[in-house]
């Protein structure tokens, strides 16, 4: 692929997703905050951008993979950000999960400078990324997706398109964190009846991911709830918190309440005060077995 | 098949499920409260019973698919009922979804005549039951088990075995209802959400339903409630409050508190405040629609 | 006074209000499941009766405090029940707080011996009721109203009418209820948000108390709940869960989701999953400290 | 009163609590963003400040009671800011409701300039306001507090201390509102059930308002919700949102989960969904007739 592009934001998703690029043949400059995560991806081709804007050249392509609306805002705005720097004709490819509202505020930035934002959150966990096998949601100006089409499917293994909004994109990414949110309490909830009526959680787990859910939100983490396995962290409690978070600012600007996600976030918060920190976002359904006095 | 059995309930399930015994050569004697329900069954070679009690024969097996807990009860006990008259050796398939300690209950009964009682609940609608795609828990004795196996495998397609407590298989098939309700509303909220934030409903539940979601009650159901149609009523609305009332009973016994089981009561309860009694139990996710003001 | 009454159910706060009875010159028939706990009355004048019905006497008036539906139903029904042996003209004051669809059923057993169903369930603690502080919701039939009527003011500070309808005083008596679990779970709340930030729960409670919420219920229970001192229990965390669930059931009845009334139900089996049954009722509310991994 | 003092923001609660002040005698200096609303303070002696700063004294005092953190925070900083204005020896009576962490943060600021924060939240309506009623919570440098002791004596007719730190006295009054929303929430769930069950609104709120719950608040509002009467909105809608937010938010920060907190935030979202802006904030109640589809 004669594709160029910078990628900046070399985290846990961040780093397998700069290599499958460079696999893929795409010419990358990298950079990363904390500069020694960059380092294994030079011996792959990649090259090194001392600052977050000399990753963007006029007209090109800005790749970002980074933890929160404020870290993106950061690398956007201001006479050395990437807005500036791509310029007129430039794309930023903005791949975290922030808020719509964000995502539209940063595509009037771009705008300005006569450049084009994409939102293209995604779906997947460090070895989906490893793996290629990301969901990307993609939303912006048209020609834009058509020209940085080849490095979207160089990271993932599907690509859903929600039209010209900025903001669309982030949208659905949200819906699907805040499914999987849901069902993690709900299965806490279910396996912890069934573990106090004398069945065993496993059990029950397996049973439902081989009919009813066979799919891989409740196979996969189906297993860690009814095993109370949440470490290592594939997701790390205090950003589901973060995406939790945004899933009600988003149905609050909307007026559109929604109780599941407010009593999931209340979880979530539990399970910080319980010290869990460090633990898989899916340890929020542990709050299940601390109100019913198990351990 | 060689086997004789009886066959009690011949409603939208039953009556489906009566067809393919009849079909696998069960040798079925068969009743229903409203006789006229029965008498297609004649014409494919079922045996009609006037009373239920006379759908068991001394040692035999019969089979109940029942509205409730008090439906079945008001079939087994009694000098006319099944218990009686199936006797020593005899073997009560009830499948029905009821409290697992309604099922304990109805086990110590036929015990005192020497029989055997299975809990042998299924998941599936009526359509899937006309094509054998039951999927049925069952639990109780192993030898009863056993006998009844090619019956239960002439309903269904797959067969889960929770061991030799009565109330174990409707303690699964409670945790399997219970996560279907709570995914209804959590796709309401989210559907909802997408909505008022300008992204198409459909869209949304499409990209779910081929990725992280690839499973039957996300894909079905999520159709449902994208498109706000919930009509027919596969399942019924009262029935689904009946189930989820089962749930939350059988958490309490146990002590589990299972906040979601109760906000999902409180939905399918607004479901009835606003005649939605007709419908099918998706309808429960139109409550995120009148909360936030929609149509 | 003159008046001859049955009194039947001697526990925290049977007895006082029997005692209170005897003091106003009723001249009272006790009778308690428990014998012994009639016995301090004897020497305040109250004649011992050995069954249930002996407190009835053909066109006279009894008065019931016990424990729930069934403990009343139990003494109300039957050849020799209360209903049977009031006869015509007899009068049931039944003071417990049970549910209104329950009162209906009792009062037409009553009807249909030619007696009298009153609801008058109370409020207060068994202290407001040696004090002769109760306050009493009474419904039923007017003319029995006004016979009973000096009853009511000899264990009582506040008698309110709720007109004709059997269940009409148990809703009210629901209400309130309700209204102080509600309360409990909202102050845990509060107080431990201020704990958490610097505040002290007492400095909290005690300026609400004085201000805003100048009322028995706060001040009373915002000192416990405040304290984190749920001992002895004045009213036992098992019988409020009762309650709640009446309220539940009360509301369920007449299709109105009540979400605080749900949320307060899994707080109290919370707490019985920790052992709490031993404590006031408003040791739902260590469920807030118990969120928020305190002790 | 031989005081001088500064007075910002003349709404609905500022303009009387500014006459008040005047009528004690106080020398004030009155800003208001939209002049008009100061020119009736004018013929009561009160001098009108162009600029917010313009209201502050070197080494004055300036009170302010402003719409929100913002407003506060637009006033305090920058070159013509009060903090830089007020200087060495300042104070500043912070009145609104606002986060515990927004008012640290203006300390700091204040605290930069040699002057000094106080916390003086507030808790009444417009007509308690006017009538010298309100209660103040109080928090900040103990010299200080003594120091405008006068002015808080002038506005209302109790002061409760909380110690020093800058953002106690807004812990505790988001205590105090967010129990008045509970009740709100709480009052609507038990006047619904009891009208649905025949029982009129009104009757029961009037015997609790007279009995265990004989307090401001329930009285107060309790005739609101009884009587569905929203308007005019003492203390209006969104408002009630923004401080349920700042609740929510205050106990995010320590890590308590608030269900019922988040439950009266999407009661709060529903209204707005319906319309309902204009309305009190008791208008939240109204949400449990639209669950049970009344109206």
């Amino acid at each position: 692929m004669a594709i160029e592009a910078g990628f900046i934001g070399l985290g846990a998703m961040g780093a397998p997703m700069a290599a499958n690029l460079l696999a893929a043949g795409v010419k990358l400059t990298v950079h990363n905050r904390t500069a020694a995560r960059a380092e294994p991806l030079r011996a792959q081709g990649a090259i090194i951008a001392p600052a977050a804007g000399d990753a963007a050249q006029p007209g090109g392509i800005v790749m970002t993979m980074l933890a929160d609306d404020g870290a993106v805002e950061s690398v956007v705005g201001g006479p050395g950000g990437i807005a500036a720097r791509l310029g007129a004709g430039g794309v930023h490819v903005s791949m975290s999960t922030i808020a719509p509202a964000t995502a539209r505020r940063l595509a009037r930035i771009h705008q300005a400078h006569g450049g084009f934002y994409l939102a293209a959150p995604v779906f997947g966990r460090p070895d989906n990324a490893a793996a290629r096998q990301l969901v990307v949601c993609v939303s912006g100006p048209a020609a834009a997706k058509q020209r940085v089409r080849p490095l979207l499917d160089a990271v993932g293994c599907a690509v859903f398109d929600y039209g010209e909004d900025a903001g669309a994109a982030n949208v659905a990414k949200l819906t699907g964190n805040f499914l999987i949110a849901a069902a993690l309490e709900a299965m806490g909830e279910a396996f912890t009846m069934a573990e106090r009526n004398g069945v065993e959680r496993t059990k029950v787990a397996e049973m439902l991911g081989k009919t009813l859910f066979a799919c891989p939100v409740y196979q996969r983490y189906g297993e860690a709830v009814a095993k109370k396995q949440h470490l290592p962290a594939g997701f790390a409690l205090p950003l589901g918190l973060k995406d939790v978070e945004l899933v009600l600012q988003t149905g609050r600007e909307a007026n559109v309440p929604m109780p599941i996600a407010s009593l999931v976030r209340d979880r979530l918060i539990a399970a910080l005060a319980h010290g869990r920190a460090g633990m898989d976002w899916s340890a929020l359904a542990l709050g299940v077995l601390d109100d019913a006095g198990i351990e």
